[in-house]
């Protein structure tokens, strides 16, 4: 089969033709419909430093997000059967550890990440632990099947916060962001202040629910969104910029009493007054690392199959799988849009 | 000015002429602007059992459910000023017990109600704890305004069971279900499951976002709700019936680990058998008195403001005080919709 | 090996040699260490209508309370080795359905129940799910191993109504109840008041940790929760008795505003009046059907591990296997206390 | 009246005598019982860098925390008479503002602090706004109730964290952190794992419940939370430290899944690597700034009564009011006990 191969330390990957996997006790084998890259996928691609420090064996298969039909059982497979249309959980729980064993199994602390730490889905076919196989409808199309890892994340954010009714920050607008506020608006958030310093983004923003959009870049987003809340600041705000200035900036737009909803990861520390900003305003921050396995998923299963989210804007390519150099040029652009690779 | 009083026990009420109130400590005067009949109305009114046995002093002015203008404020007040547009919460806190210590001043312990234990809004003018006169958006209408007391009842239900994403049935569809079917369809509900025996409000439940409406006279409603969740059950309900046989058959259509808000009053006993409805289903069953105050009314004010509920539907006829007699007829008739009474 | 039998609808149950057990996928074999006598067992040793009810295949071996040493491990089993020493939690989860997938496997849509619908423990040997046998650290007795499948029924109702510094009424002082006492004490509940008909059961509540108990075949329990708690009522009640009678007294004796755990199963239908009782009063009212899966042994094992319950007053009886007659004997009469029996 | 006053920018006060305080519009008249020193005292007492830039006009009257009787009560105020015996609570709410109208009062937008920016209790008598003297039990002792404010913002650390059953990491054993320590031992925590560089203090800290007691000048704190948790990490810490490296270590030793709960307040900002710290690991992290008006305080109330908590062995020192100078150089000396002085 043909697989997008990441095979030497340094730039790029080539495809090339590799064995069909072979099934082992609890995973199935997927064809894949359509996968998806990943800012992951890119920084192995680049192979840059948070690449060389994760434990990242040579040569491997990229890619981890997928939609996919289940054509071969492995042993010991109770949940699956050939013909389910699923799509993929990237986190491969242990089982056994204390999070496993305390319904956190999305937070393992023996986390294995398909696509990272095993062969991915840049390719024709793919083996995968049954666990991360999710069966969808199939009123999602394979494109947006594709997204749902990202997209989970962010309707995870939007549960958090507890949008409905509420006055919501969305800070950066890459494709989580953009996810972020379309759920936010599916929810029912009254206010979704969408932040980020590219006016082509925030103009996808605009389009999926925005009520106001800030490009920081031009303006003080926290004096804005004081402004924009008659000085009390939003109930919340979404972080999926990893920006710790813009992070800053959310801190200082917070109401008294508000929650933070932490998603994009920071390449340098975050410098932050726990007194004024935290303990003072008593705000809640959280961390998010993906979807509740599966809580999560079946709410995002629910919202897609009745049409209440629109994803379709944050796809901005759909490309051959023998284009993905060229998708991992667009991607790396980071102009907001999700590229779809086709097999 | 004139007021809608009833004088004595027994049917009906009339429309004269009486004193202008005169504030006290901590009271404000209100000018109504648009006033909404209620059920509770309509058991003083035709002076039922409920009515008898409610500590209710005779004579009294009708009516709990209004907008309208601050136009006086007594002594003590300082959350409000003249011309400040309100909408009146009819729950009056003591302010000392327990509960309203502890964050639930809706349901003090020692709770008396507006219009019921005190002269109510239909009327030109009425006094009214500063407390529960709670200011509103110009954004909106006085109409609409006069119905945030039920509203605030329906929005809660959908906070409690925090309808985002789930699978939720609306059992009753007067007034507040269908405001509540409303109000699941703004938080993104994938699948509302509207249940009356009337078709007509069904109908008006279909206009207002139900996906799915359950005729439960024709029908039996929890084999129907089973079988739209594939066997599984609806992840909430809220009932607005206070119809016991409606309840059992909401808990028979409830999922496993489900959740319940109760809000319609019965008129008899429920017989409920805990084993196998609530205790092996591990349901969560909570009672709704009313708004939070004032978290709800907060929520609730977001939403109105950025046009997120659509409430015309329900309400069906708007008549002039004087006409108040036809007003209680038609909501005698039960037929689903408000009457709206402007002075 | 030895095993208590259930041969026939009737009366009563036979030691007898039978088979040993042959481990399936998934399966492990344990020795039993001890093992307790619980109200399920007995219905079924009575062969009552409850048991005539539930698709028990006869003959059975009786028994689903027990700890245990792993001797065996079935093939597929992955968390457990032989010499683990372990406690049984009786739900078989089938690991697809809905409540499975949502982190609710305790509730199962297909639950099946150990030692019910399969084979128990009042044997020498068991085989039983991997994922039912729970591994215990050493500190904890085999004594007290074999009673952790009701006590943590019992902390998991204290945890829902989060005792730590309420007054909390315990309803029922069998087993369960006693131990929901103990953990309330250990949780720091300010007041708990245990409420009983008989003294016996009462006096061992109060060696457990109750404040104040309360016969309720002397005096109307309603009345004296209020008394004690100034008017208020108490913050939370926990049902063991499965008394009609007594919960609708709790229901009474509940503050606006407070929580009620059910746990008891009671014989006949509760009638309840909705409106007086959980609508205008707030009551949040959950459903336990045991052990989260696996949240509640974590907290459960943490406080036995550190000695922060005293379960012992709770066993009254130790027996041997072949005694399992004068077992049930004691336990028919219902006085309060466990009865183990060692293999 | 005697007082001490600060009456110049510099350091230290002086006791004299001033005017009897004349009671405004909702405030009552109260004499003290006993007061404490708390390091903001300090502060001001030095007139620090953070004194100086917190709007505080002198000459005032220092201390805010402490026990009294009602000797007047002033226009309006309906809660209390004279007679009454309270605490003080320091956050005087603005009863208007988003946070005062969503139950968040204690966090006020407009928040002042009694004693800050009022004339405060380390005097004869002293007037406070009547929502602040929160009614205590008699059963509770002058000394003790002088440190109910501090002691609440520790009760509410161990609610947020829901402590019953878990493994906690108290860092700080100043006041506040012993006496978490404390209210965590009452609600049942399975372990309590007690940090501070003193091991005077954290020779209280065993005293007060302490399962293990760790100086983190003498070996990593984080290396050894993880190696008594079994590599796992404890299920949530509170700061009580402020200190930026205390806390960096604390998240260290956090578990996967875990609660972080933030008194202390750092005099530098926090560097901290949101990825690895908080979004990977799914921190959930709350800002205490007191304690919540009532809840807190009815839990408190409750479980001193009952004798829950023991306070004594951090009541270190009870001095005369004219000895204040004393008490400032004691308590300047930080050993963790708390200073007592007695008008």
């Amino acid at each position: 089969m043909r697989a997008v191969v990441k095979e030497n330390a340094g730039m790029g990957a080539v495809l090339k033709d590799v064995e069909m996997p072979v099934l082992e006790e609890g995973e199935v084998l997927i064809k894949i419909k359509a996968a998806a890259i990943c800012g992951t996928d890119q920084h192995i691609y680049n192979w840059n430093n948070w690449a060389q420090n994760n434990n990242i064996t040579l040569p491997t298969i990229l890619g981890h997000e997928c939609s996919a039909e289940v054509v071969e059982v492995g042993p010991g497979v109770k949940t699956l059967e050939v013909g389910d249309y699923v799509a993929c959980d990237t986190h491969i729980p242990c089982g056994q550890c204390y999070q496993c064993k305390n319904g956190q199994q999305h937070i393992c602390q023996n986390l294995k990440l398909y696509g990272v730490h095993t062969n991915g889905c840049f390719a024709e076919y793919s083996k995968i632990p049954a666990v991360c196989a999710v069966k969808i409808p199939e009123t999602i199309s394979p494109n947006v099947g594709a997204v749902l890892e990202p997209l989970g994340t962010a309707v995870r954010s939007c549960v958090e916060v507890q949008a409905s009714g509420k006055n919501i920050a969305v800070i950066g607008c890459g494709p989580i962001g953009l996810m972020a506020v379309n759920t936010a608006k599916a929810f029912g958030a009254a206010n979704i202040y969408a932040i980020d310093i590219n006016e082509y983004r925030l103009g996808i923003a605009k389009e999926l629910g925005a009520t106001e959009v800030i490009n920081s870049s031009l303006i003080n987003s926290a004096d804005k969104l004081k402004e924009l809340t008659n000085g009390v600041g939003v109930d919340a705000f979404i972080d999926a910029s990893g920006s710790t200035a813009a992070i800053l900036d959310g801190f200082k737009g917070l109401r008294k009493g508000g929650m933070v909803a932490l998603i994009g990861l920071p390449s340098r520390p975050l410098e932050i007054d726990l007194g004024s900003q935290v303990i003072f305003k008593e705000a809640t921050i959280i961390g998010i690392h993906g979807r509740k396995m599966f809580e999560t998923w079946t709410v995002m299963s629910n919202l897609l199959d009745k049409g209440l989210l629109n994803i379709d804007p944050v796809i901005t390519h759909v490309l051959k799988l023998e284009e993905f150099e060229e998708g991992f040029d667009i991607s790396q652009k980071g102009i907001g849009g999700k590229v779809i690779l086709v097999p």
